[in-house]
């Protein structure tokens, strides 16, 4: 959806237009990312990108077509290092399952990491029918189902009750860092995935 | 902090006041945690509990002494309801860390739950300085030293490392219900929590 708004705007009138309708789209996601989408409002967004109200409105419907938008771009990028990710890894289910996890682990270790942009979305537009919620529900679909799909080529009993344990160990370990910070149980995040593996292969041997 | 303000507004001008000072509370306590601390504002709050804003302010010195104090009333429910499950269970740290993830688990199926207040909160305001964190922050640390209180009672080999993968999962669950609601992984937190105990347990058995 972003690029496609942003490509429009550049097809209208050229490289200035595209250009301000850019700037708002970055300004936007970094300002939602680290404060919030309900702290920051359209004035701050227009003022930090240095453009004008009507230039975001050209480009963006609303304030939640902006969201959207912005989502859909940070479940672009997470898609796209994961399938480079995955293809540079060697083709084992247990390898890529370790891989993913130490992704998001390093993620996590950076200073400007304030958890999951989807996940943060999530928490703050509880309502059904916000443009934000149906980009985080399929691109959280995705991921739970690029693990299942690992998961169900090892040797376990119920790979996708093993996939959905993964999704809390990952989720727990976005969601615990803003409280704990990247010192805190989220450190423990690819040790913690790796033993759940563990049990649920080794419960299937021994049965 | 919750209480204490409440009791003081009640002895400056007896019944009426306090009756005005509860209601602002018990409202702002159930927006914040239906809607969103932010999505909801203190012309809201008043209107709805029937008060004036004069009296919300007498109670209470800011929107962020009211957030700290419904989340200080959140904390205290939740440490109650833990001690008396934990006393009310056989003293066996396994059979205790089972009960404190099926409190937890029992809570997510209620049609009105909507995650974790405090996890909610922090995602919400990133901050360091506002009055909510640092009733969040103990909150989690008291959390994360009750698990490990119970872990270092099993035979494993890294009982913290144990009880930061169990935060891991619990967060987890709490974070994950906003997306995928009760149907979706959360629903396997008891049995992800129980197969984790059970790798650690295995891997010290073994080595």
């Amino acid at each position: 959806m972003a690029l496609k708004k942003l490509k429009c705007c550049g097809t209208e009138d050229g490289g200035a237009r595209k250009n301000a309708a850019e700037r708002v789209f970055e300004t936007a996601r970094d300002l939602f990312y680290h404060r919030g989408v309900r702290a920051v409002g359209v004035d701050e967004i227009v003022n930090q990108a240095g453009v004008t109200k009507p230039s975001l409105y050209r480009a963006f419907a609303s304030k939640d077509d902006l969201v959207a938008a912005c989502l859909e771009e940070s479940a672009r990028e997470v898609r796209g290092s994961l399938d480079a990710l995955l293809a540079d890894t060697v083709d084992d289910p247990r390898e890529r399952l370790r891989a993913i996890m130490r992704f998001h682990a390093a993620k996590m270790t950076s200073p400007d990491y304030r958890g999951c942009a989807m996940s943060n979305t999530a928490v703050e537009f509880p309502e059904p029918g916000h443009p934000g919620r149906n980009v985080i529900e399929s691109c959280k679909a995705e991921t739970r189902e690029r693990l299942g799909s690992l998961t169900r080529q090892l040797p376990v009993a119920d790979p996708d009750a093993l996939a959905d344990g993964l999704v809390l160990i990952l989720e727990g370990a976005m969601a615990s860092h803003h409280i704990f910070g990247s010192q805190g149980p989220s450190a423990m995040l690819v040790r913690t995935a790796d033993a759940l593996v563990d049990a649920y292969i080794e419960s299937a041997r021994v049965s």
